[in-house]
């Protein structure tokens, strides 16, 4: 199969500009090719018409470009015809798109340079789907509100949970339903090296396999000490609970004081350490907390090991309900990042009765 | 607050007409008062045309009736004016509505008289809610087929999980997966009972108890020799799957030769006895049975416990996603029945743009 497939009628298309093109960029692309018929099938088409790197080149191509090709090369300066080096911004604003796909780098703890390409992004009218945190965690109202000015649309389902459907799942399937509260393992870095440290690992080296694995920020006291899931936690509470709670008001006490005796210790009485995410309504306060708990074999987010997630959340409809992703990757947090396009490209297009069944 | 509320502008309200008006069906109309600010801010207002009940009579009110008068009476034949006894269908026929909801007692059998209902519901282009396993398992495709031959919709949500948004999760929040297979808690009454006889009481102290809290079927059969897990199976295999699969082509081994002895001594080793459903793909067939399987307490399922419900959904795209819900009841029945009414509401309505974020 030769690039030529990949282009399809410009008119039916919705066209995305990805920004990054490491693991999760790069899985992207893979399912946007594998996925193509199941695509079709729902009437969606995408074409990438660019993409950026901030270190490897960027590639524009009105038309569409070759995702297999863009795939086969080390650097994006290879293929032809080959473009002077441009910035993130330049890049959004030459760049004929739909969606902006950010999936970028990220800078956790301001959300640069993810807040000002997708805030360039909806400016132009230009829907986002990110998988950084940052943006959302730090200017949700705001980006809510951009969007909304400029018609566009931003979606972020990768942000939190890998992928899993937890945004969608609230906002798609549990229609007039306020959530109370929830209490989720969200950071999978802390989760698995307390479990190799479990298993017979130092800190050191269940630190450094995790980084080997490329799922630990290159400092490693953004995931231990709770700051990833303290970001997350904010997220959650901003967008499921609709209420305004930056990253500074949730509670923060990261598993800094663990030792490897501590946490074997516990494992020989039947327990085991997580970091815990909880929130929950407070007449109309929201008290919310990232803490190393130790929990008993009885608590099932005891059994959220490896690399998974999970999270129980508390409504007013359905009491407790309890969702779970096992040991996910860069392709299931780009899935996530190709579920969110295919709504955003549902809601572009022109408005037709919906079929549900 | 009198019925005065109720009563909404026509032109822009989903006539509701319920059919049933057990636990599930007066929990729907609880919910419909309780929950009208909400469906008022998403643009949906329901009024409730009729209510058909077989042994409590009926009451048809064009323009909306009183929910709390209905609620308040032990007989709807005791509202004003006093009508005279009609038949399901005949109710069906008369009462003007948008959305049918499908709630009556069901014999789980053959799906009747439900199918009948839905049959003629659908035939006169009104859309289908139901709470009904039967229908589902038994005619799926005819059903499906019928309304899009009418332009209506038909959405079951309470029949599998009672009102976990598992069909939702699938359609609405995970497009373009193939969902390859799943290993599930379905029939909470066998799970009950099991757990009883561990905390102590007697096979038929626990089944009495399970009768007296309306759980289990006057029949314990239906529920202990696994026939309700395998219509839940057949229905999810065809939805999910999207495959077909008639209820007879699910392999069924119940719990018949379960001995409180046998149950204990489990307990005693560290396990417990669950009823598990199980489908997956093997080539172009898939494999499908309900068994009484013995799990240790790594199994995530060991944790589905008292009227709960849980799944394992494995996908091409998320690989494993566990979904669960605590303990749920008829409430929980009866908000998946209004959760597929706001969707189909939103689905019947002027085509407009769709705001997701």
């Amino acid at each position: 199969m030769t690039g030529v497939a990949t282009r399809i009628p410009m008119a039916r298309a919705t066209r995305l500009a990805i920004i990054g093109f490491g693991n999760v960029g790069k899985a992207l692309a893979r399912l946007l090719l594998s996925k193509r018929d199941e695509l079709n099938a729902r009437g969606v088409q995408f074409v990438v018409t660019g993409i950026f790197t901030a270190r490897h080149g960027h590639v524009i191509a009105r038309r569409g470009l070759n995702l297999e090709e863009a795939l086969a090369v080390d650097n994006l300066w290879e293929l032809k015809p080959r473009r002077p080096a441009i910035g993130g911004l330049e890049f959004i604003r030459t760049c004929p798109a739909d969606i902006a796909v950010e999936v970028s780098t990220l800078n956790p703890f301001n959300g640069e340079p993810a807040l000002g390409y997708i805030t360039e992004a909806l400016s132009r009218s230009i829907s986002v789907v990110t998988a950084n945190k940052g943006p959302i965690a730090f200017a949700y109202p705001r980006l809510m509100a951009l969007a909304r000015e400029h018609s566009a649309h931003i979606l972020f389902e990768s942000t939190v949970m890998d992928g899993c459907p937890i945004f969608s799942l609230v906002r798609e399937t549990l229609p007039c339903t306020r959530i109370l509260g929830f209490r989720a393992i969200l950071n999978s870095t802390s989760n698995l090296i307390i479990q190799k440290v479990e298993e017979g690992s130092s800190l050191k080296q269940a630190i450094a396999y995790s980084q080997e694995i490329g799922i630990a920020e290159t400092n490693p006291s953004y995931d231990l000490d709770g700051y990833d899931a303290q970001i997350k936690t904010s997220i959650l509470v901003q967008v499921i609970m609709g209420e305004c709670l930056p990253p500074s008001k949730v509670a923060r006490n990261g598993m800094g004081h663990l030792t490897e005796k501590v946490i074997r210790k516990a494992v020989q009485q039947g327990k085991h350490y997580h970091l815990i995410a909880t929130a929950f309504r407070n007449g109309k306060d929201i008290e919310a907390s990232v803490d190393v708990q130790l929990l008993s074999k009885d608590d099932r987010l005891a059994f959220v090991t490896g690399t998974s997630n999970g999270i129980f959340i508390e409504t007013d409809t359905l009491r407790s309900i309890f969702l779970s992703e096992e040991n996910p990757g860069p392709a299931q947090t780009a899935y996530g990042v190709l579920a969110d396009c295919v709504h955003v490209a549902e809601a572009l297009r022109k408005p037709a009765r919906k079929r549900i069944s």
